[in-house]
């Protein structure tokens, strides 16, 4: 049953000496890479090239399951496009993300689809799902669910708030076209007729500034949000991600769903993690930079949302990247509840929204967990970093090969120095909104080395990579 | 930063073509020994000795943390010495066990740590840990619990019945004490007042036979006794685990208690997973043979464990392993309740508790998991077959190399082919007690080889190993 | 401080020698009235007029919160107008209740109250109030809820279904501004939105027998419309009543809720209680009669819902009595979804809901809570029949003088004798629909004297009582 | 069926004028007396001698089912006999307690009973229950427990610390007989042998201040004591009721039981509501005074306490009056774990347990659920006071006849003026202990007027009772 065999060949590529981070293990080995692929974990591993990673963590590519890049709202556009936001993802570690399709009302699935690849196509620079969205035009598109599933759309974004909101029946009959081809929805959660209706008071009351838009968005009916489409999934029968909680009382309904057995899950962002609600007190425009929806909380809810995520009522870290210019944010968009020629910062409800956090959403998550001890003791924090940010959102999303530095897994590799200091600032980051709210915080560990399917795309900081090299992955 | 490099090295041993099955993924690659630890994980690995897995599951060898070898009760000793027991073990397997240490009065913890491993020296063929056992005379010895866990007893077992009990005032002492040098205390928790009450009252009352075992052992009084000792842990504040839980009750208690985020785990057995109190109402020895405590339940139990066990509400699966023959059983030992010449058959509390499963345990647990769809679909059953049969236990014991195949870990791999139909009979097991609970169950899926620290024990059903190869291990 | 005085007057009229019944006591006293008021409870007294109670229990009359009377459905008309509903009301043993205020968009709320008192003036024979429904077109006109309030309404009737339902944000404000006047809102909570879409899909499938008509209205999602106007209610911080409770789930949001604190009420009804969805398959016009809304359930909620009544989770039982003939139920009116030629027969969803139940509501809740044992103990089930039929609605509604048999309360007095046996029919009953849904029921037990304000209505089983007797009453 | 009828009575004495409070009703009603008795509650009632209660609530006297009179504790008895103590009650608006038998190993239940019976009869002003202590040499006395509840014993204390203490199976034989006989049983819930154990090891550390009492019982692990009994009652299928929660823990614990729908109820003390325990931080025997057991607990648990008790989680108030002198706490009981020569003040274990309260109760409560709000809005506030003060510790231990005016009653009527302001003292109150935890405590509201079975104890603040008049009431 046993033979002798020549020699274990030599690799293409070798990460040597570093300290392998998993979900569930942290240990000492070098990983190598054959082609795009990791060929073998082990001990003195020998590549036609190889990378020292002393001192350093070697975890599997940061994957980042909610970003918009070159995203319209009105008359604006995301400031990141595809090329641009990905590189930026690269540097900050994150080697795969999932971005949107929305369709047109003369479009089908696949079209939209199409030419939302077409966008991407020969810019990407690390490998990128879609989410197929599906908004109250697509309701009656729902027999394209499958081709849309077939087509590698395994997730399908449903909105409950904007233009884009499904009325209850509708996401009832989404949720059940997703369950039938065993698709995963994924969820914005906000009551937007209260919302709406807050607004248009706060706004006929002359309650235009920034600290208004929190106000008109109560946590606790985020979480009657999160509440009612959990209910209406269970009824139908369907697993459920939450996106973006906010708030203690969010998580706390996903908490009682996982009690109840329910296959929900839910992710937090580092904008909730890290920023808090009086930002939106300041003067000026930089009231108005943070404004995102869900808005950021009080205090309290940043540190529920921390324990959430170390205890696992909390499933993963996004970014909900959706960067506007300061220029953009003071201007605001059209389609603000108010009419005529108000600014954004005449009017909070015109304030495009959205933060960028695509570079350093790997570099904050492991301060908090891992150097602010909010993960508890080293060893299940470092765990409890990468399955936050790589190993459960890949698994999640169907990246059947994503997520998890094991043989025949892609080679998204990262190297992360725990020992680098840095301050973010605009100017550190590769992102293109000119700000980062962010800016002024100082972090001890950064990603030097990022790696894509074997491919260096940042090498010890050096950028490396090409645009379009990332490619569309099917799941 | 990077340099060509040599060849990759030829392995001692490269197990090759099976799946690799780890508690958070599956997935196809070879598994390459150098001396006793694992070197790689990977594809196309050389070696100078290879075996095929092909069809096959590769594993990390099971760790069963519960179990008793040659353990005196009364003037019996479970049949199952270290060289037998460590055997059927390897062959079902297990490729590392937890037994105990038990201290006389006139003794030190060393002193009997000592002696507990000369009777193991020379014969485990597996390697092994040793919780040390806090009874009532030790309390005032707590000042060597340090020396104890210096010496690699990590873990501490507490009674909560028998003549080894503690008081609640001991459990505090001995929980603050264990606390103190990190380590984990492992408890039985039944109300012992209470049953000794009920043993009474039954025996006074003529109720002899074995079926008044289990009603002299209330299900909700061993999670009265779990709920207590949770109690008193969360006021010392120390993690606990709680030992070979048999009903929903105890469940509850300890899901209920990971609710409140107190760091308490817990196990149940083959035994309560597989076999209902009516097996009590047999007549003759039949009744007396599945005595153990606590007392085998209703099949509603039965069918919560295994929610539990698949959901997280229980942690590991352990053995209790802790077998006597069927004329031991039938003859009862002098410790009983009642006085004079009475049988085991004639008194069920003289009856001498436990039952073999060393060898099925692993099988037993993936037939139920896995075949029977008992943990879900059949990838994440799979996981968590792993994961509660050897890496879940191995993580909580402190076991730093074991319950694992990663580089660096010791090479305890177990071959399991999912192929081999198998009918469990005394003849079929190498266990010694003449007879097995599980006796005409058949299964399909076997452990067919088991290696450990990089030594062949058993070569596709041939016993190849030695005694004398299984090791102490200082946790 | 004390003084000599002189006699005890002489009582109008003294019930004498039965067993009184309170939410919290039972004791034998004799109950005297003088003019339209309780005026002594005690032993011996003596009245120009006595009534013997020998054998029976004398209890506070009957507060039936939530009743339709000649109400408009379409080219419909709920069968009983107020005297004949309040007729009948009467020989059941209930002495108040609560109808509804519906405002045209040209009406004010005091103008729309005006001309539905008008309605009732003259005929009603007990007293009554009235909820002032809040429909979409009054968001415009919230300011005149302080009006409503202060001419006596209450309480305010919020619609999450039919043409009447407020979208969550107008829930919202039409809550704050009651909670601003301290009224009560009562709410009818279903998920809208997914019952239109359920039966819009089941009517395009051909599926249109009345048994699809409780398939298209989920308990799950019944559950999630309570919780969502409780999370919203909750937020505003005003207290609320839930109507026609129909299963578990829903119960279940309401426990909780108490569980939290909330001021949360609910309440569930005859039909509920007795009645389940299986009715609906009868064929022809049979199974049409019993379709209401929320619908009739399985026996597992009508289990549930006598023991949540029992428990507490439910505070009162109403009867939603909204009659129609069975021709108009076969009929079906012309505000289904289904447009075109169809009947209610051939469209589940013109039939008009309702079920009739005002005149045995008092006599099916004894029967279930003491006869039947579901209210626990004989006194402990007498106390809480009182209290769910009469105390607490009478309190929740700010009736201030009814609902309890005490000095200065209204003398709405019912003598119920336990020995009477009665089979249910439409000729037993003083309903005007025609059929009841309790037609074959035997009961042991029925109201055999009421006493509305000290006049006798019904005197041992007869009529005695005078259209226009019942006064509207401001609360 | 009607007849004319002489005149009403004239009754023997009326309180005219006052506002019923009820525990579930505030109203305007005369309460005529006859005999022993409440004859009526009316309007205009007159009697041959009238007490005017106008301004001032009328209340059912209060019912303390927990005091200790002339209860032996080592060498002392606490300082209130049956004659001091039940007159310091009526003054303080209690008309009927509960008090204990405790059995000699050498006597019967009955002879006990009888003994117990002597020492009250012919000194107790009010009337008077005893509960049966069932100890440990009194578990072989079990089958008297149907001799004790036929004479008049419905209820029975069971310790689960000090001298009387049971084990835990002795509990479980214990609430089995009482099950048996339908009688209530009431439990000293505390953790004794943990207790023990750190009392021990904090006085060999020197730590014998009184602020080491609290140290030395954990709050934790009073609720574990409280959940343990539960568990048992539940097995055994007993209601229970929990004496004295100090803490919150235990609160919710009772809260918990009783959403499983398990019939457990729990009070606390006036020490509790209003005292914490940095009073044994006091230097001298000011830090002795206040020792009880359970302890004064911190701040969070008063206000928990508060809440539990407007809420429902907690149901009755009572004293555990067990009071001794400044002299006697400071010199200490021969009882304590400590031996030599050492005083109460060295040792705190040696300190006598147990604090005055009797006098001070029933104003006590009403100050916080009335003046203080915490029992919310006033009528509900005034209708929680009554509750938890008379009507159901009455209904819980089978006082048939009080707790309530209605007629048939016994005439146990207390006159509370809510405008009198009286600032606590030694010298305002009645007891004998010579201190009060109350001192200095300003209160609005006392009762002025108390009267027994129609005997007028206490007129108007002047004391018109004699010895005797008190009789033992067989529940």
């Amino acid at each position: 049953m046993t033979t002798q065999s020549p020699a274990t060949p030599l690799y293409d590529l070798v990460i040597t000496n570093g300290t392998i981070v998993a979900a569930d293990a942290v240990y000492d080995a070098d990983v190598a890479v054959v082609g795009e692929r990791i060929a073998a974990i082990g001990h003195g591993l020998r590549g036609r090239r190889e990378l020292s990673a002393a001192g350093c963590y070697v975890i599997p590519g940061g994957v980042d399951i909610h970003v918009h890049l070159e995203m319209p709202i009105g008359a604006f556009t995301s400031t990141d496009d595809f090329y641009h936001g990905t590189r930026a993802a690269a540097f900050g570690g994150t080697t795969a993300i999932v971005d949107f399709v929305e369709t047109r009302p003369d479009e089908t699935m696949l079209q939209a689809l199409a030419a939302r690849r077409a966008k991407a196509e020969g810019q990407a620079v690390i490998d990128y799902g879609l989410h197929m969205t599906i908004g109250p035009t697509d309701i009656a598109k729902l027999d394209q669910v499958a081709a849309a599933r077939a087509a590698g759309c395994a997730s399908f974004k449903l909105y409950m708030a904007y233009g884009l909101r499904l009325s209850d029946g509708e996401l009832l009959l989404a949720l059940e076209a997703i369950r039938d081809v065993a698709g995963m929805p994924v969820v914005h959660a906000e009551n937007w007729d209260v919302i709406t209706t807050l607004i248009r008071r706060n706004l006929a009351a002359g309650r235009t500034a920034p600290r208004w838009h929190p106000r008109s968005r109560p946590a606790e009916l985020e979480a009657e949000a999160a509440g009612r489409v959990i209910d209406i999934a269970a009824w139908v029968g369907t697993p459920l991600h939450i996106f973006h909680v906010s708030c203690a009382p969010t998580a706390e309904r996903i908490a009682a769903a996982k009690a109840r057995d329910l296959p929900i899950t839910g992710e937090t962002c580092p904008q909730y993690l890290y920023l808090t609600d009086d930002l939106y007190d300041r003067p000026g425009v930089a009231g108005a930079l943070p404004v995102c929806a869900p808005p950021l909380r009080p205090a309290a809810d940043r540190a529920a949302l921390w324990r959430a995520l170390a205890g696992g009522a909390l499933d993963l870290v996004t970014t909900d990247h959706c960067p506007f210019t300061a220029a953009e944010k003071a201007t605001g968009i059209a389609t603000g509840q108010a009419s005529g020629q108000a600014t954004g910062l005449d009017d909070f409800s015109r304030i495009p929204g959205g933060v960028p956090s695509i570079e350093s959403r790997v570099a904050l998550v492991y301060d908090g967990l891992v150097n602010r001890g909010l993960g508890g003791e080293r060893t299940a924090a470092l765990q409890r970093w990468v399955a936050v940010c790589a190993t459960t959102p890949a698994a999640l999303m169907g990246f059947t090969r994503k997520g998890r530095l094991l043989p025949g897994y892609d080679a998204d590799i990262v190297v992360f120095d725990p020992n680098v200091d840095i301050t973010i600032s605009p100017e550190s980051l590769h992102e293109t909104a000119g700000w980062s709210p962010y800016s002024g915080t100082s972090l001890r560990g950064w990603p030097t080395t990022t790696i894509s399917r074997g491919e260096i795309l940042v090498d010890d900081g050096e950028w490396r990579g090409a645009a379009g090299h990332g490619r569309f992955v099917a799941r």
